[in-house]
């Protein structure tokens, strides 16, 4: 069954190091021989605009940004993303991958830094009420045991800085969103080989006849 | 009655074009010789990372960008802005004037862009609940008074390119801030000299007991 007709709308959630690039490298490839119209992008940026949003985000330099002014930031790349490049794409009939989207929000700003899900879901209305994801694949690993595999790279990253205490919170926020959503969030053990997570993850795609 | 020792948030608003630098300068020579604790600040920006915003928001090149992504720019240099600056200085006891505030938002978002009041409040929900000025002076000239005395300032900037019709909306907009809002907002007849303008200032300064 040819889903793309109508579109699909796809994210990938997961902690730093979960193995998230190499999943979209191995999906991208096999989006390409599956001969399916599919568009990659990420979060934050995807678009000029979004860029430039990011670049704020992420600039170690800026540690004195607050809570709500990154949730903020985050929440106005995405609605740039949505109607620059997720929301054509989708009615074109194409399957739109992104790497990281609402839920890396509400993990990481509402639970881990305590903004509270009403607050996110707040500054985020216009993604909650237009553009929720159809499908999120959240590579499920803990921290503890993706930081060993990541082994420190991207140091610089502010996100980075944050530590591991930070991140098992986000990991905690993951969980609790993947069984809040149970329908949208697919949990994929990710602590497997890179070959075995991908097969969970086409697994999942053939299932909800996505491919 | 010295009013600064408990603080108090001045914010300045009117159209482009209405004379508010103007306006600022003769505050800021005023409040000096008054011997008064005063802080100066603008929006967007005031703080470093509210600036980078400002420059994303205010770049001529950025025509792609939508609305609601330019209402959450706005929303985010202002809670940057709130916590690092104007809260501090008015928790000191400060006389802290603001060119430009979340009046702007309304009167040019939610307004003149046609967001709504109920979004543009919904992401402004930590200046609503936490930092709402004590007194707004409107300057309240109309945008065919102002852009004729204006003479055309400052042609590169994107929110000059809207042309008159988007102004007079904001105008507008103002107008019914004023009326809703009608404790907090002063209407000052802007359309008069600008020493007659200050002279207004000045005595709603004094009603208010500010100095």
């Amino acid at each position: 069954m040819d889903m793309s007709k109508k579109g699909y709308f796809i994210t990938l959630e997961g902690c730093e190091g979960s193995g998230k690039s190499t999943q979209l490298k191995k999906l991208e490839e096999f989006l390409k021989n599956s001969g399916v119209d599919f568009v990659f992008t990420r979060e934050p940026g995807g678009t000029p605009i979004a860029e430039q949003i990011r670049k704020i985000i992420l600039d170690g330099n800026n540690t004195a940004m607050c809570d709500e002014a990154e949730a903020l930031l985050y929440a106005s790349s995405r609605v740039q993303h949505i109607k620059e490049k997720i929301l054509p794409a989708k009615n074109q009939g194409k399957i739109v991958v992104c790497d990281r989207y609402i839920d890396s929000s509400f993990a990481y700003q509402a639970y881990a830094r305590g903004l509270g899900i009403e607050f996110v879901k707040g500054v985020n209305v216009y993604a909650v009420e237009n553009c929720m994801p159809d499908l999120t694949l959240f590579l499920d690993i803990s921290p503890e045991d993706a930081f060993a595999r990541k082994g420190g790279a991207d140091e610089g990253d502010r996100l980075e800085q944050s530590g591991i205490n930070f991140h098992k919170k986000v990991y905690e926020g993951y969980k609790t969103l993947a069984n809040d959503y149970s329908q949208r969030i697919v949990c994929i053990d990710a602590k497997k080989g890179a070959d075995e997570v991908f097969d969970q993850i086409v697994k999942v795609l053939k299932e909800r006849e996505i491919i």
